[in-house]
C-alpha cells in the first residue's frame, strides 16, 4: 500500500512578473493578487493546506479562459480552474504555484433543449442554480454531491451523490463539453445526440480529469422528466448490517430506487443536534422512490417488505415536498453537522466504493476498526452504489490523530481494493489519494494516464501535482 | 464536408520474414499464412475491400495476445484484432498490411458475479453465447447490435442496438477491461465497483477506440435482472412521420420503453419475403416493454394512446416468447433480407444519430432524397435514441451507383451534424467515416485524438489507418 504523499508535490514554480503584467493588461480589475482573494482560491473543503496561487483571474467568457491559458502557457506557469471551492481532495491547492482561473462568473444557462432532455450551461453555475433555472420545464438535473458544487467542478471530479443509484454519475450525464486545452485552444467534445461511436470518447476522458487535461467552458448535460410521483421514507434498523442487507437485496431485485442513503447512529446524533430533528439515534436508511404513482407504490411496498425481514423499524413516510426537503437537507448537512460536533476539527473523508455483494463485509470491518481507534467519526453512504464515506474528525494540530486517521483510511482502501472496489467513488484523487490510485490501477495503467497527460499538456501546467506525480 | 478517403490509407508496410519465423516458433500451427484464412480475416460486412493481412495468429490466452503484440512491436508491424468479423466500417481491413490476431477462441466466461450484476468474459465470446452462459442466473446482457458480434468487438466499436434506449450502450455497460498495449504490456482499467472517480477513465477511452489503442483480453460487463414481465407490440402507421412523432412523444414523456424500432415499408416488404411473414407493408414500430406486470401494462397503455393520436393502426401484441422471438429475429434479419432482395448487391449503411427533437426532420428529408435518387434502399432505426440506418443497395461493380449512394450518405451526415447529431451512432468510424469525423468533431478535437494515439502507440501499429489519418 502506497501512502499518500501530498508534500512531495510541493515544488512551487515561479510566476514571472511579465505574466502578471500581461494578465493585468488583458483583465484589468479582473486580475487580483490580493492576499485574501488568493487564499480563498488556494484551499478547498479538504484537510490539506498549501501556499495560495500567485494571482486569480475572474473569467467571464470562453475567450477569457483561452486568453489566460495562452498567456500562462507562454510562461509555462500552472493554471488551476476554480468553481465553487467545494472539492475534498486538495484539487484546488496550488502545490506547484501558478494562477487560479475563477469561472464562477461564467454561470449562465446557454440553451435549454427541453424536447431533447438536454441543457447547455457555463461551468460556473451551481447544481442548485441550474435546477432553479430549468424548473419551469418539468425537467430536472439529478446529480447532487451534497455541496452546492459548480457543474464544471462536478464534471471535473466525476461527481455523483444520492441520486446516482438511479440516474448515474457525471460520467453518464455529461453529453458534450467545450474545453480550453493546455495551449489555449478551444475544442468541443461530443454532441447532443444520445449516443455516438465517433472516435475516442474525449468527453469521458475529460470528465474526471480534475483540471489536468483542459478547462471546461461549456457543459451539456442530460435532464430527466420530473417524476410524476415522489415519495421518501426513513427506516431505522437494529444494526448497520441489517440496513445494508436491506439495500443489497433491494438492488439485487432490480428495484429502481432513486435514492438510498445509510446514516449511522453517530451521524444521526450530529444531524439531530445540527438540524434540530428528533430522528431515532439508530442506523437508518433514507430512501426516495420516483415514478408513476403506481410504480412508486409498488417499489415502496417491495422495499418495506425487505426492510421488515431485516428488522427495520418505524418505516415513516415523508410525502409532502416540505418534509422531504427537510430530510434531504439534514442528510446533505451531515458533513457540516459532523464538523461542528467537534469544534476546530477537520474531517478526513474516505470515499471507497465496492461491488454491492461485498458492501456489508467492507463496512462492518471498517466500523469495528474505527470504533477501536477512539477517533470520533461519522459514517454516511450512497449504499445503493456500494459507496460510503467515513469522516474521521481530527484535531488538525495533532499529528498523532492525523496519522491514526490516515492509517484507518489506508486499511479501509486496502480492504475495498481487495474486494474489487475503488479508492474513490466520487470525490476524485486530488493530492490525497495518489498513492491509492497506484495501488488500485497498477503502475501500467497509471503510466498510460501519464502518457496521455504528457501528450495533451507537455509543459505540465494544467493543475499539476494532482492524480499522479509526473 | 470532407469526403471519405479510404484509399488514401492504403500504404502497406512490409511484414519481415523474421517476424513470421518468430510467430511460427511461438504459436506453431496457431499461426496461419494460408490464403483463405488471411482473406477471411481481411474483410468485414462493410462495402470496402483491401488486401488481406500477411498472417493470422489464433490467440487462446492473454499471454498469447501479449506475446504476439510484443513480437509485432519489435518489427513495427501493424496488428489488427479479429473477433466475429461483423463490423461494417472496414475495421478489420489490413489497409497498412500487418497481421491479424484472432481472439475468437478466447470465448470463456471467467466469472459470473450474479449478486453484483456483473460478468467477466474473454473478448471472443459472442453476445448470444454470453447470454446462453448466464441464462440460469436470472440475469441478461441487453446490448444487441443485430449481428451476433463478439463482446470485444462490441466494446471496440462502442456498439449498441435495439435495447440501448433503456439500457444504454457499451459505453455505459463495460465496467472494466484487461488490455494489451502497443508494447505488449497487460494493464487493467476500471474495477467492478459501480462507479469511480479514480483518475482518467481509461475504460471509456478504450471503449470505441476500434483496436487503435489496445487489444482487449478481458471484458467486465453490467448485467440486468430479467424483467418480471415483457411484452412486445407492433403498430403500423400511415407515414414515417406519424411513427416518428409517436416515438418522440414517448421519449419526451419519460416512458421507460425497452425497445422501439422503426421499419419502413421497403424493409417490411424485404423482411416479409425473407422471413415468410405477413406484416402490413406500411411503416411500423416494433416495441418492447420491460418491468413489473403492472408497469409494463401502464407503459404499453401510454404508448398505445400516443400511437392512436398519430393514426397508428393495428396495435398487435406478441406476448408469448415465441411470437416475440419471431418478430425480433425478423428485425435482426432486416439487413440480410435487404441484401438478398437485390442479388449481388452490397449495402452502404448510414448510421447517423440526432437529438430526438430533430429526428422527424432529419429522417423525412433524407427519405425524400433517397426516393428521388432511384437507388433501392431500406430504412430501419433505433428511433428511441434518434439513431437510424439507411441501407443503399448498390451494384458493387457500378462506380456510378456507389458515387450516388455516397453522395446521399454525405448529405445525410451533413444534415445530422447541422442538427447537433453524430455521423455514427453505433457502427464506428473505421475507414469509411474518417472525413465525417473531422466534420463532426473539428480539427482540434481530432488532433487531440491523434496526440493520444501517438502517446499510446508511438509506432502506429495498432489497427493503423482507422478513425483518422496519422
Amino acid at each position: 500500500m502506497n501512502a499518500p504523499s501530498p508534500v512531495a508535490q510541493l515544488q512551487s514554480r515561479p510566476v514571472p512578473p511579465a505574466l502578471l503584467d500581461a494578465l493585468g493588461a488583458r483583465f484589468g480589475a479582473r486580475l487580483s493578487t490580493a492576499q485574501a482573494v488568493r487564499e480563498q482560491h488556494g484551499r478547498d473543503e479538504g484537510s490539506i493546506s498549501a501556499p495560495p496561487p500567485a494571482a486569480v483571474v475572474f473569467a467571464e467568457s470562453t475567450q477569457d479562459v483561452a486568453d489566460a491559458m495562452r498567456l500562462a502557457a507562454q510562461h509555462a506557469v500552472p493554471v488551476i480552474a476554480y468553481g465553487a471551492g467545494s472539492s475534498l481532495e486538495g484539487h484546488l491547492l496550488a502545490v506547484q504555484g501558478g494562477i487560479s482561473i475563477d469561472v464562477s462568473r461564467m454561470n449562465r444557462v446557454l440553451s435549454i433543449d427541453a424536447d431533447d432532455l438536454t441543457v447547455t450551461a457555463q461551468p460556473g453555475i451551481t447544481r442548485k442554480a441550474l435546477n432553479e433555472a430549468i424548473k419551469d420545464t418539468g425537467l430536472f438535473f439529478p446529480i447532487d454531491p451534497g455541496a452546492d458544487a459548480s457543474i464544471g467542478g462536478m464534471a471535473a471530479t466525476r461527481a455523483s451523490g444520492t441520486n446516482a443509484v438511479r440516474y448515474g454519475t457525471m460520467r453518464e450525464n455529461v453529453l458534450a463539453l467545450e474545453v480550453v486545452t493546455a495551449g489555449g485552444e478551444v475544442i468541443r467534445t461530443g454532441t447532443r445526440a444520445k449516443k455516438s461511436s465517433a472516435g475516442y470518447d474525449l468527453t469521458r476522458l475529460m470528465v474526471g480529469s480534475e483540471g489536468t487535461l483542459g478547462i471546461f467552458t461549456e457543459v451539456t448535460l442530460r435532464l430527466y422528466p420530473l417524476p410524476e410521483a415522489v415519495s421518501a421514507a426513513i427506516c431505522s434498523f437494529p444494526s448497520i448490517e441489517a440496513a445494508v442487507r436491506t439495500v443489497i437485496q433491494t438492488i439485487q431485485l432490480g428495484v429502481p430506487i432513486a435514492r438510498v442513503e445509510l446514516i449511522d447512529a453517530n451521524s444521526v446524533r450530529m444531524v439531530n443536534a445540527h438540524s434540530k430533528l428528533t430522528l431515532r439515534e439508530e442506523p437508518l436508511l433514507l430512501m426516495e422512490f420516483h415514478g408513476s404513482a403506481m410504480s412508486v407504490k409498488e417499489q415502496a411496498e417491495t422495499v418495506q417488505e425487505i426492510a421488515r425481514e431485516f428488522g427495520g423499524q418505524a418505516f415513516e413516510w415523508a410525502s409532502t415536498p416540505e418534509e422531504r426537503t427537510r430530510l434531504w437537507t439534514a442528510r446533505h448537512n451531515a458533513y457540516f453537522a459532523a464538523v461542528q460536533s467537534r469544534p476546530g476539527c477537520r474531517a478526513i473523508s474516505t470515499d471507497t466504493c465496492v461491488p454491492i455483494s461485498r458492501l456489508a463485509d467492507c463496512l462492518l470491518e471498517s466500523v469495528q476498526e474505527a470504533d477501536a481507534s477512539g477517533i470520533p467519526y461519522f459514517l454516511v453512504g450512497h449504499v445503493g452504489d456500494g459507496n460510503f464515506h467515513f469522516g474521521y474528525l481530527i484535531d488538525p494540530e495533532s499529528p498523532d490523530e492525523r496519522e491514526r486517521a490516515e492509517a484507518l483510511n489506508q486499511r479501509l482502501v486496502a480492504r475495498a481494493l481487495a474486494m474489487g472496489g475503488t479508492c474513490t467513488g466520487e470525490h476524485g484523487v486530488g493530492i490525497h489519494k495518489m498513492g491509492f490510485l497506484l495501488d488500485e490501477a497498477g503502475a501500467g495503467a497509471v503510466d498510460m494516464m501519464r502518457a496521455i497527460k504528457r501528450a495533451l499538456d507537455p509543459q505540465n501546467i494544467l493543475n499539476p501535482g494532482k492524480i499522479f506525480a509526473l
